[in-house]
């Protein structure tokens, strides 16, 4: 009854207004494994190098994740290196060095191939199809992140996959990009033709829309006074919103807001230390009280 | 026991990528009265010249909103013309005559100097602590709206006038310039040293941010298919959620957030229509249901 991930595992170099750090484990399916396991077990396939040893294994020891499924290949993992401005809210890739995930293809090993919630990190939208076809049975529910890249040089693939896919998580620009339009609710109507009839709008700073047949929602991002570091906020509200839809087992309207929320406040932790440092450290007691204050933050009792 | 509001009464020239409309009924002082009113007696204090006629009296005529604090001069009213490019975020001003408005130096009637709510809208930070000076008896609270403009060019007045304030009403760029602080948590610190104990952010399709002393909120814009004109948005909510904090004599946390829901239901009715023309026809029924709507919207049970 796993949640199975697909994506990349990598070492990000980072630097921000408030200092830099190099080499950070880093990657979607690290951030959002991190997250996500702390509701529901998580199953992982994705692609290191030979410099991935002892010191990141140990990161994700003792957490119900499934790392039989991330293969280690000749050569160096996957490398980033990125800079924020003053105001966060958008990363400048200084370097990519794709190294082994180059020709990453990722295949399922047999005990995940009938998993039954799928989320598909943002890799090529080939390989994402590819990975649906290996289920021996359609999960419950498949969710997917894509980014402009794909969108504007892979429609194609893309929308295939996306037929095939319930639950779209993406940022604005993302979005507008995949479906030509700038107003939010004419754009969720053209995903829901694509495929997915749950979208989940990114939006930084300033939160999270999730847009539903049931109904809408948006929450705001919890409020911080220092956010150090952005990397892997979207990977770690992916992990969280999935992580506590699976152990739910269910994606009503009322479940999918409370995953809303989780999601916020898993991220929340994410950028308030470098990398999956704070990911790492947070306690089930900081997680639950850190939950309960955002839901006293948005509750509304006098009307 | 009303609330005054000080501000500018106009003729705009909207254009939006929907259309254009010409020497419509705008200024802040319209748009928050008409939405203020829906809540509690408001009393207007701003000038206009003699080609404000008959059909704009008529605009405000059967609405708990006195009208005796209006000057009309001899001379052309106020007239701005601005656009719109396709996101609706900003508008691009392409004419400013002032005309009246230039030398408006507000008077307030002997009967208004006694109001215990007052809205300083965005005017010259001389003016409006002249108006505060005015009053014969301290008000319950005094709100403030301002601008760059004003945050750039007049730092000192202003910081003199919000030392007289509670309320503090801007949108984001506003209260980072104000306070030259990123993060908005850090910034409400400063805005607090400065004066007012609560901040409202206005971030136009994101919705609001509330800061008060008791906790802090964020509710999203309602979100709508059909936005044909953002004019006056932010006068709506400012008029809503006074009015609303007006009509419970309170301004506890609670009393807050619903004031800002109420804010900003009426600031999506203004954003449908050009002008104030969906702000006059919108009936109590609209605003009942949108904000039940919105309530049920921004709940979250699930957790």
């Amino acid at each position: 009854m796993s949640l199975l991930a697909v994506g990349s595992v990598a070492f990000d170099d980072l630097e921000t207004p408030f200092g830099k750090r190099e080499r950070v484990l880093g990657g979607s399916a690290s951030y959002f494994s991190l997250s996500a396991s702390r509701f529901h077990p998580v199953q992982v396939v994705a692609v290191v190098g030979e410099d991935f040893g002892p010191d990141q294994y140990r990161v994700f020891e003792g957490r119900p994740i499934d790392l039989s499924g991330l293969v280690r290949k000749p050569g160096q993992s996957f490398h980033w290196k990125g800079s924020y401005g003053f105001d966060l809210n958008e990363a400048r890739t200084l370097e990519t060095h794709l190294n082994v995930f180059q020709d990453f293809h990722p295949e399922l090993p047999e005990a995940f191939r009938s998993s039954p919630y799928l989320f598909l990190g943002n890799i090529d939208p080939v390989l994402q199809l590819d990975v649906v076809k290996q289920m021996t049975q359609r999960p419950r529910w498949v969710a997917l992140d894509t980014m402009n890249f794909w969108i504007n040089g892979a429609r194609e693939a893309l929308q295939a996959v996306l037929g095939e896919v319930d639950i779209l998580l993406v940022n604005e620009g993302e979005v507008r990009a995949l479906t030509q339009e700038h107003n939010l609710l004419k754009a969720y109507r053209k995903v829901q033709a694509i495929g997915p009839k749950i979208l989940v709008v990114k939006r930084g700073e300033y939160g999270v829309s999730l847009f539903t047949p049931e109904g809408i929602f948006a929450a705001p991002a919890f409020p911080l006074e220092d956010v150090f570091d952005p990397t892997g906020a979207g990977d770690t509200f992916a992990g969280g919103f999935l992580g506590f839809l699976s152990a739910a087992g269910k994606t009503d309207v009322d479940t999918l807001k409370a995953a809303t929320i989780t999601g916020a406040v898993m991220a929340s932790f994410t950028v308030e230390k470098f990398g999956t440092q704070n990911l790492e450290m947070v306690t089930e007691h900081d997680i639950k009280e850190r939950t309960k204050a955002f839901s006293n933050m948005i509750r509304v009792d006098g009307l």
